[in-house]
């Protein structure tokens, strides 16, 4: 990864700002910048250097991940030791201004920052700066975000095979969670959903110990996280012979999300991609049905920058990954989720993980 | 779970306090509060009511979940829905003093608050409050962490089958994950370590790709989230024979837990029983390996107060659950980890779920 590359991006943004410095606290911001991926961290970023601080039981991996950056291993807390060492820089120096980003800075935190750092730094708030770097991804990350998208969606098979009536929801999550694990993948992105029956108008049916009901709608959501990047991937199947009010609203979802996948292309903004989604629905009757939003970033968070939702305007560039992700939930029936990783290319985008989306019956 | 018991507690530590209100933003405090598990969520406490916001993706969980507090669905995020509800019933009153806790609402949440907030209510840092009465489990708990340990200790089993030369540390990860879930877990309670050969001198080795060497230590840090309790327990076992030396860092760290074990008992400083474990070590010579804390606290969350470390003053009480894990790391060499679950009682402690540990070799 060329943690040099973005250390320079990432000094350009705070001359701009005119900071003096940044402190990342966010553990994803840091191994992004330098490429750590253990649990105790903080970075701090000067106009010239670059500084990574972390306690004694990561000096070893410290040693053997850590780029771009001077790493100082100390006998107390990452954050404690960043802020008395500038302290410490700050004292041969004017007064400075000392970003930090509030988002991921707890109120406590800030309070002890400031204290340690008395009249050497003032902390001032600049958020997401290294999100922003961060939405979009270079040629190394997209490969990794479709290597990881790639794996997640032959999870779609597992489940395929683990559902079945009277198996618990959480049963068919075990199939697919260790058939991820044994393809390589680190670990999950997210709880895995698998919503049957009613369940499945849940937009946030975390799978339970409900068994699956002899028919009906199942959304099954899902990913794998690989080589620190998340996957993201959502179909929904249906248990016995769908009616036709069923099939509507399967058929609605899918054309909705092919017109958002189809609304994606440099330069338009985000919100014009939710809207496209959202129109098929209203035509179709359902649109009030639809209460989340439609997509987010994927990168090495599962949800990151930028949000593809309602009146957001953000506009989108080519390296962006996103996930298109309309859903219809009915209160007490069911619901459809049907949802794609895409990458923004020059013209248009590109799904990462083509997988079949027409209504497969179990 | 006894719901309005553990609000009157808190609304009486807030009389003590002189608080007008509380808002409670960490999602294990609101869980324990009032039982809802979703993901998103803010709680307000005053001194006769309790009021609970979520948004419109969790309407029908709420409803079945949330106890001893009225219910607010919002067409926005909880938090800013519960800083706006606040600022309109603050109105009719004098300013009063809303406490909040600096750990659990970041810099940016709290600029935002204080802005909604108008003099309605002035806000001052409140921590822990919940975290401390968290600290004493009930009986309910106590046997839902015994039953999580209970299940949790039977993947000791699965990693001895699983552990061979050659298999990777993920692949043995992932059956006990895979039997973790079909034993009826939610998932796992942190990410599960297996750190093999070297590997196991990383007190934080996840289990990686790496192979399991032929011959050497290795380290299984596990523990799995049952009705919502973690559970958390390590075992180091030994493939091949064990050298003369390797043996005595066994059975130094053997002692070392055994004796921590034993000093836990009411009455005592958490400081005092990681003197014990400290204290073993320090006569076998390798206290300077044994580089983190004895144990912690653990519950909703798998690392809650009280901390079981050099210079705690937390007393024990009868109904803490805590860990006791000492280890020793001898770096490119290998390291040993014993760890047990304990409950507190009315005297000295008991063992969640007593199993083996004498050296096991494969």
């Amino acid at each position: 990864m060329d943690y040099r590359g973005r250390l320079k991006r990432l000094q350009s943004v705070l001359a701009e700002k005119r900071l003096d410095g940044l402190l990342v606290t966010s553990l994803p911001n840091i191994r992004y910048l330098c490429g750590f991926t253990g649990s105790a961290a903080a970075l701090v970023v000067l106009p010239d250097s670059c500084y990574f601080f972390t306690d004694g039981r990561y000096t070893q991996q410290a040693h053997e991940e850590v780029r771009a950056a001077k790493t100082k291993v100390a006998r107390k807390a990452a954050l404690a030791a960043a802020g008395e060492w500038l302290a410490a820089t700050g004292k041969k120096r004017e007064p400075k201004k000392l970003g930090v980003d509030g988002e991921h800075l707890s109120l406590a935190e800030a309070a002890r920052l400031r204290k340690m750092l008395g009249p050497t730094f003032r902390v001032r708030q600049a958020s997401a700066l290294v999100e922003r770097l961060r939405m979009v991804k270079d040629e190394e990350e997209i490969e990794r975000l479709r290597q990881a998208a790639l794996l997640g969606s032959t999870l779609f098979d597992t489940a395929l095979k683990a559902i079945r009536p009277g198996v618990s929801e959480a049963e068919v999550a075990a199939e697919m969670e260790f058939a991820a694990r044994r393809a390589g993948a680190e670990g999950m992105a997210f709880e895995t959903i698998v919503a049957a029956g009613e369940r499945s108008a849940l937009p946030h049916g975390r799978a339970s110990t409900a068994a699956i009901p002899g028919r009906g709608l199942v959304v099954c959501d899902f990913g794998v996280i690989l080589a620190g990047y998340c996957s993201d991937m959502t179909r929904t199947v249906y248990l016995g012979r769908p009616s036709a009010a069923e099939r509507y609203v399967y058929e609605a979802v899918r054309e909705a999300q092919l017109a958002a996948i189809d609304a994606v292309r440099p330069g338009r903004s985000v919100g014009e991609v939710d809207r496209a989604a959202r129109n098929v629905l209203k035509k179709k009757g359902l649109a009030r049905y639809f209460t989340h939003s439609t997509g987010h970033g994927v990168g090495l968070e599962i949800h990151e920058a930028p949000r593809v939702a309602r009146e957001q305007s953000e506009i989108l560039q080519p390296g962006m990954v996103i996930t298109i992700e309309p859903g219809v939930y009915l209160p007490g029936r069911g619901g459809v989720r049907i949802e794609d990783m895409v990458v923004v290319k020059e013209q248009r985008c590109e799904v990462l993980a083509p997988v079949c989306k027409e209504l497969t019956t179990v």
